[in-house]
């Protein structure tokens, strides 16, 4: 029976620097994920060279089909991000345009769900628009609701500590993971 | 007289393998501004790490600050790219986001035109909106029209001659460049 | 056993004029759809008044509830447009918005198809990440793939005659409807 | 001397209920036009027909010809919308859809700025990158800065009273309304 089995999930990174808000959201996820979910990191986007059609023609980077591989093994996953001057971090993009060139691509049907953490009000919405249009190529299959853009996220997230202070935050994330782990048991189950 | 002084434009590439369609626009562009406009290239975009705050904090790259001084002398800048996954490559989305950090963001108030070559019939269109959406948070005065998206580019571009074969494809990228130096005169003349 | 029943699917047409391409577009639909497919037409939306919060506290006008109910009854939407001015025509997302007002949103969940037919080589994509992403609000399933922006539609629709005159894009409809149909079919089974 | 004349503007609004919010707003902006400033509105979105190619070819209505002739008087636009899924209203568009056929499209080259209030945190953000592509096509100049998305709206304007009880909102609106008066006074100037 597949529903005994945990849902796999893991989660894709969006900023490197080592006190960033996001990368706190990343690693409470563990936690914070309902039984029978189990969530797991992905490698850094920063091992990746920028992206060169002349590198793949090569042979893709050792961390390329590293990221790959967990993808098309996960059942799910989770893209936590910054918004960078309305858009997607250059070096997350970088990385889906590595990932999308792979021979069969991982994303492809793959339930997906973003989170975004910044300082401002709007909590990174612009970002999460530009990259669901790039999940389209992708083909893969993006949760709708709940949406997470955690905006005034330094009141929210306590970067020393590496806690969610909010309770509120919390819960929210939990329904995501939740929401993400239902529609990866579907697809699991109709493929 | 400022009008007497050249126009100086600066193109933004943002392909980096060697045989690029995007690169063969890029190279083309001196020979093909009118009369008094100057064209010529930023370094790089790969020679940028990826955009990282703890970087930033200890200074900003060398390739960071040329390129930042480059576009803050310039009149304008084309930025010349491929659509990757139905947005901008995340290596000159990289960039960007450098140079975004910079004290003075060169790109405030300066003239910007878009270009995109691709294989498909699109053009590049759907990258082109990503593009002007973070051009918003920069600041920058984003030529309208006419708008430059190459589609079916391997059959106006000869790659191996680094020629632009097309010559309606070659009159609309003069066309283009002759708006954007007028916008980068009137600037000038406001400013 | 659900599979046998027929999935019924419903065209929403963005466009009122008469020699309209993409109503030639819609209307040549189910004569397209593979076996098993019924496919039929939405009311117009040029019978919706203007979106006015004040009408609806008053109730919402029957053009409305039966667009409203249509579509709640269906197994899935194929949204068919024009482009204009580079987004979703102002007369479709007023019937959108309209919709989304209902008490229990019709398109939640529900599997949605995009079609949009234009002169231009663009083909109307530029509107359709636009109703993408007013999709996500309405929590609707939109189809990746197969893609359909029927560019140069005027050499490949025949609209005196009201015939698809292009084989390979009668071929990718089909396709598309078949994919939708597909999804429909899993949706109802997860259901 | 054309500095001395008072630069015109016009609002553009995007809601038709009466106790809307963004309505407040609108009515609120002659009083905070700086010196020199003079704001009046446009008339309602609500009297137009449906976009249909069909009429336009037996004339255009009467209230497109007067909204297109305002417009293509005054020295700028300020469109004031709310946000309905994730985009510009359908009643908005639509009035945009007609003027866009103008023989002489009057917003070519217009400065416009774009001001959306809503009762959540994102403030209408998500409208306003959909109508600055509409305006793409319409060869506007969009005010890039300051933004103008008033978030928790309910809380800052008292729609009975007809007041922006917020200061720092009203001292936002009108550093936008200088800002987008500079930028008419230097079109106007380099025209």
């Amino acid at each position: 029976m597949s529903e005994v089995r945990a849902v796999k999930l893991v989660t894709l990174l969006g900023s490197l620097r080592k006190a960033s808000l996001n990368a706190v959201v990343a690693k409470n996820l563990p936690a914070l994920a309902p039984d029978g979910v189990e969530i797991s990191a992905l490698g850094s986007i920063g091992e990746l060279p920028h992206y060169d059609a002349d590198i793949q023609a090569s042979g893709f980077p050792p961390a390329v089909l590293a990221m790959g591989q967990a993808i098309a093994e996960a059942d799910g996953v989770i893209i936590v991000m910054p918004e960078y001057n309305y858009s997607v971090p250059g070096a997350l993009k970088n990385a889906l345009d590595w990932i999308s060139r792979l021979p069969e691509t991982p994303f492809a049907g793959k339930p997906v769900a973003i989170q975004t953490a910044s300082p401002g009000m709007i909590g990174g919405a612009r970002a999460q628009y530009h990259l669901r249009q790039i999940m389209v190529f992708l083909d893969a299959q993006v949760l709708n609701k709940p949406e997470i853009m955690i905006g005034q996220a330094a009141a929210r997230i306590d970067a020393e500590s590496g806690e969610i202070t909010d309770e509120s935050t919390r819960q929210h994330l939990t329904k995501q993971i939740a929401a993400l782990a239902r529609m990866a048991r579907q697809t699991r189950h109709s493929a």
